[in-house]
């Protein structure tokens, strides 16, 4: 699966900020969790102010594991389909808020994500679906007085004009003469007026952005802590999720919660930190060792987490947390404390001295700002009362402001984790023969599939698998023109029949108890073109460059990017992962970033592999192989990434060949430069379709690799299958002959 | 030619400075010009003041294409050998000069360069040679009323230790805990001292960061504009060059001075600017169609050329100019002016209200200093008199600091320029096959050639060829271990002698009137050993996966430089080119530079490929092919590039396969992305040796490339021989069986 479709994913080196800082103003990259306030009236704070103490949580619900087209009927009553009041309705509700005591606003930013910056999120937090009708993965509504507008990108341009009404302006964001959020609310509002945000859904940093970008027109952004204006006029809002947490068995986790704690501890001291705070849902999961059902495709529970030198305190909906949970978490030394108490903890800490390690780059600015803000007050009256109480300078609070430590330490698996990774990819790839073997006789006899009923039929094939919990992201199930769609969602009405003469792109994964898969093929039930053929060859020979490089250590991904693209760029091809559908969309961000005077080019976001967690989010950082030469974080002994070239034909035709890869250390006979040589593994054992292959483009290098990784597919697979599927092995496995 | 030699290289992108930065304090990257005072006494201005009017220049001697044996004696004698006084004469009679009315200083930095930041330089300006005794191309001297301390970095560890005195400290630059020259200010000064530079041999960027540096200290950097310190103690200075400068012939120009002039003033809309001024020697020559004879190698005049919108001024002295050269000039409407009037030029342009275009990058503090100065003290006259005669914002003159628009013009050449260096190189082919013909029955034949006589030799070929000006560089001639010290430059007393069991390394180029040359070639003249076989083999694949690589448009030089690698680091090597001659120093530089805050990585210095001007230098930017990843600047049709990959094995042989190639643009059957899919073509044709090659390690592909190359060299070089040296071309591009 392609990285892109995770606008949030982070890296942990020092420019990767530049490419999320202008989605920041145009696209969703904020995230959020409130509940509806609770009858008082609500206040609200300027950035840098005193945010009052939050009130309770209204529950949720979440979505796992269903079939696709179940969800999809499910999410069309819910988000703003037939069910709920009209549009316009919405807006009216929304803007009669604007001026309620305690608010005061001019306009109110909706943007896509929850609290944590997570890519999945549960239903209950899908604010800006709920409000704007538009239920794409990225978008920003703003909503003024008189105005509605919603910024999406190319990918989602068709579904937005079929579901925005007519309340609502399209801007077609990466369009040339397309303006961003903050341009647009400078252009459209008269000077000095305040923009409302709940800041929790925005992270720090683009908050801070936010207010610099609208400040040149003397507006106010306003933070409102205590009430989401959605929630508000959400009248059949979801119910927050409640499944409860489980233990992420040690023997798959590998490391015990106790020793990761003073994993993180251990870094305090060169950091200067007293204590840490953790947002991000996965780094709190694979810190704790937990599991949670909170949303789809990730196995995570809604949290915070604050560490400190000797205690630690996971702030959790408490219903969710078993009494077998509850004993792991004691040994652990962890605390439990109710979910919407961060804030008033975070001031709590302050008065004890402490000083705070935050990722501002992901940490919400709800939580930064109350930080900051106690600080601050903090600092005052200890100057006013300094001959009194004036005890060193180490007694005074200070934010430390860096990367989050957990995030290189989770990409960085250990045994237990890659056996677990190693272990689930096998019965994942018993689970998709079963699934080709049925397809291809499908499609043989005839019958008329639908893309969205494949996808759902391979989900079946997966939940009988040992240890399936749940698809790690919406199956991308392509048939001809669809496949040439990067991040195509098949929907129930409008999908696809699979196409015999058509190339079909399945990318597909899944969550088990012991890893996480993320698997893409590429196949023709009928005879391919020779240029699919030469075109699908030519990615393989990208695939294959990859697989095999060697390289040294503190080797960032960027570098081998080029071993992926080199066979296409000899034919003058090349593929683009990401959201610039057209060279325009792309010039207009180059332009915008040359405006704002960034020297990175970093998000020409043209993608070949991403970091993938164990039992984990299938999108994480901080490594990537890509275009990207911004993200300098080198490739790590133990580090799983894809590794997904592809080539889309708009209209036409996709092909992607997707394995997971962990880096290993290689044996090579010298140590250059005195460091070690890194290469990769393969995690992933499926046939790739021979009839795509032209072997003739081939060198006898290539064919060798090929005969080889099918050789290794029977060997490590087969035990696994019998009948059919076995046969479909055998058959999908035998080598080429070398020419 | 390795491009790290050019430590004053440029690069047009905007993260260039970083790793020109840190050098700026410890290594030498700082140019000058000047001349002893002529009797009054000298006045002195911190940065930001104004600068007095210069004196006069002195005459000075130069060197060009005499055999290294020759060159080296007369330097022996020249440079702070057994000559002048006694180094410890030098530094008391520098020191005493301290303390002169109008100097005043506590201590006092003696860069490399002269004022233009040229890579090779006349010896009248080898001031830093000449005050310390050490004679390598990069370091820094410092001097204060106590102590003298040099700066160099591992290539020259050994010769400085042999060159300095007991009077000297040697700061062996890279070396863990070695301070930088600000560092070791701050710490041997006490706070509140006076730092005296020459304005003209440092960069103003270079000026203003040592400025910054050593202000924590509260030290003033006091620039001393009408006196070099170390001319005025420099006893027998030698004379300033004055051969004559001649015109660049249109057939290979392929450009006139007037059209290359209107490019640039169109240049001038868009920035902003009414003037520029440019100092680089290489931009100079380029713009003008002229040659020069004033430095080593590089067939360059010390001028400057300050153009505004309707004339343009040569600052250069007149002796140089003949009549037909001042017709020239005149044709293209540019006039003269002496060398030593260009600061009050630029006193002039600014009350004129001229807005002056400045590379402050390259640009000397003294002219840049000299500007802003002069603007300043324009503004607050203006600004008293404003209600008399302001006439709006436009006669207000102001700098326009960006990168030089000359340097980009002049990496893309014309067909012309092309066509030259096509020929040049064919014909410095036809003399390499004559040397190596000669080399190989000297070889043969049992004599003992030193390395120098082998250089000497190969220069003597040379000579023979039409239009032969100059080499391009030292030539780099190295048997055995020798092979392994990238910069290895043999001298006549020390060097070794060719032996016939080990590999020799021969790296060498010439100026032709029409092109330039770089060349590397390592053979062994007896039976290489499986292991350099195997090493040779991978360089060249690396070399070949280079050449054969296709790529779109915008791609910058670093993306391919993995190519260059990747068969080395299967079998864990690589190659590093560049100061950095141990791990700790390269860690040091990483830490130096972390502790500064820069994000870019760029300093690892490890290139594969340097750009090469036609008929100029034989390094230029702003392209470069390289692991350096922060030169942005893509490759475009045109450009002229080296590829060297090699392989350097610490005390035991170096590998090094270089050819130059030009950026073509491939006739690919697609065009993705709607971009050109660009290739190279190559310019170097004479063989590579097959003895040195493990054909069991080549595809079948590659053993097409080798093959298919050298029977081009054939085709092409063997009209220009005959005799012993065409059997040699024969029997040296017979084809390798396919296997």
């Amino acid at each position: 699966m392609n990285s892109l479709r995770s606008p949030a994913m982070r890296t942990s080196n020092p420019s990767r900020p530049l490419c999320f800082r202008l989605f920041a103003l145009s696209l969703p990259l904020f995230p959020s969790s409130r509940s509806p306030p609770s009858g008082r009236l609500p206040r609200s704070t300027a950035v840098g102010g005193t945010p009052p103490p939050r009130l309770c949580v209204r529950s949720c619900g979440s979505v796992t594991a269903r079939p696709s087209s179940e969800v999809r009927k499910r999410r069309g009553g819910g988000r703003g389909g037939g069910g709920g009041p009209e549009p316009d309705e919405k807006l009216r509700a929304l803007r009669e808020l604007f001026s309620r005591p305690g608010i005061g606003i001019d306009a109110y930013v909706v943007p896509s994500q929850d609290a944590h910056q997570s890519e999945f999120i549960a239903e209950c937090y899908t604010r800006r679906a709920y409000i704007s009708g538009f239920t794409g993965s990225a978008g920003t509504a703003v909503v003024t007085k008189d105005k509605a507008a919603l910024w999406t990108d190319g990918r989602y341009f068709l579904q937005a004009e079929n579901q925005l009404n007519s309340s609502w302006i399209l801007m077609r964001a990466g369009n040339l003469g397309v303006p961003t959020t903050s341009e647009w609310l400078n252009d459209v509002l008269a000077p000095g007026c305040r923009i409302g945000i709940d800041p929790f859904l925005f992270s720090s940093d683009a908050a801070e952005e936010l207010k610099e970008a609208i400040a040149k027109k003397n507006h106010e952004l306003v933070l409102l802590y205590n009430i989401n204006l959605v929630d508000e006029v959400w009248k059949e809002r979801p119910k927050s999720p409640t499944k409860p947490v489980r233990i992420h068995d040690l023997k798959f986790a590998g490391l015990d919660v106790a020793s990761k704690l003073s994993f993180l501890r251990a870094e305090f001291v060169d950091a200067g930190a007293s204590a840490i705070i953790i947002s991000m849902l996965d780094e709190v999961a694979w810190l704790l060792n937990l599991r949670g059902n909170d949303v789809p495709h990730s196995p995570v529970v809604y949290a915070y987490l604050l560490v400190k030198t000797d205690t630690a305190e996971l702030f959790v909906d408490s219903s969710k947390i078993t009494p077998e949970v509850m004993d792991h978490l004691k040994n652990a030394g962890v605390e439990l404390r109710p979910y919407d108490k961060i804030l008033s903890e975070i001031e709590n800490l302050v008065k004890q001295g402490g000083n705070l390690w935050l990722d501002t780059s992901s940490m919400n600015a709800a939580i930064v700002n109350t930080y900051k803000s106690a600080c601050d007050n903090y600092l005052n009256k200890k100057s006013k009362a300094r001959v009194q109480d004036y005890n060193g300078r180490s007694a005074m609070p200070s934010g430390v402001y860096r990367a989050s430590p957990i995030s290189l330490a989770k990409a960085v698996k250990n045994d237990a984790e890659l056996q677990g990774m190693r272990n689930s990819h096998l019965r994942d790839a018993a689970a998709l023969a079963h699934f080709w073997v049925w397809l291809e006789e499908e499609i043989n006899r005839g019958a008329k599939l639908t893309e969205v009923e494949v996808a759902d039929k391979l989900l079946e094939f997966r939940s009988m698998q040992d240890g399936f919990i749940d698809t790690s992201f919406d199956t991308i199930s392509g048939s001809g023109a669809n496949g040439a769609i990067i991040h195509y969602k098949p929907e129930p009405g409008s999908c696809s029949v699979l196409d015999v003469e058509k190339l079909f792109l399945l990318d597909s994964g899944a969550q088990y108890v012991d890893g996480t898969t993320d698997i893409t093929r590429t196949v023709h039930f009928g005879e391919p073109t020779p240029r699919q053929k030469e075109c699908f060859t030519r990615v393989l020979q990208g695939h294959i460059a990859l697989d095999q490089a060697v390289f040294p250590e503190n080797t960032p991904g960027f570098v081998l990017d080029a071993f992926a693209r080199s066979s296409l760029w000899k034919i003058g091809l090349d593929y683009r992962h990401g959201t610039f559908h057209s060279l325009a969309a792309c010039l207009f961000e180059i332009l915008l970033r040359i405006l704002s005077s960034t020297a990175s080019w970093s998000f020409l976001a043209i993608g070949t592999g991403h970091g993938v967690g164990a039992a984990l989010n299938v999108h994480e950082g901080p490594q990537s192989i890509s275009f990207r030469y911004g993200n300098l974080t080198s490739l790590q002994k133990g580090m799983v990434v894809s590794n997904e070239p592809g080539y889309y034909e708009d209209h036409a035709f996709g092909i992607r060949i997707e394995n997971l890869l962990t880096v290993v250390e290689m044996n090579t006979p010298n140590r250059f430069g005195g460091v070690g040589y890194l290469g990769f593994e393969k995690l992933t054992f499926v046939p790739i379709q021979m009839k795509m292959v032209d072997s003739a483009l081939l060198s006898s290098a290539e064919i060798n690799w090929l005969n080889d990784y099918h050789a290794q597919v029977w060997e490590k697979v087969s035990p696994l299958l019998d009948g059919s599927a076995r046969q479909w092995l055998w058959d999908n496995t035998r080598p080429l002959p070398i020419q």
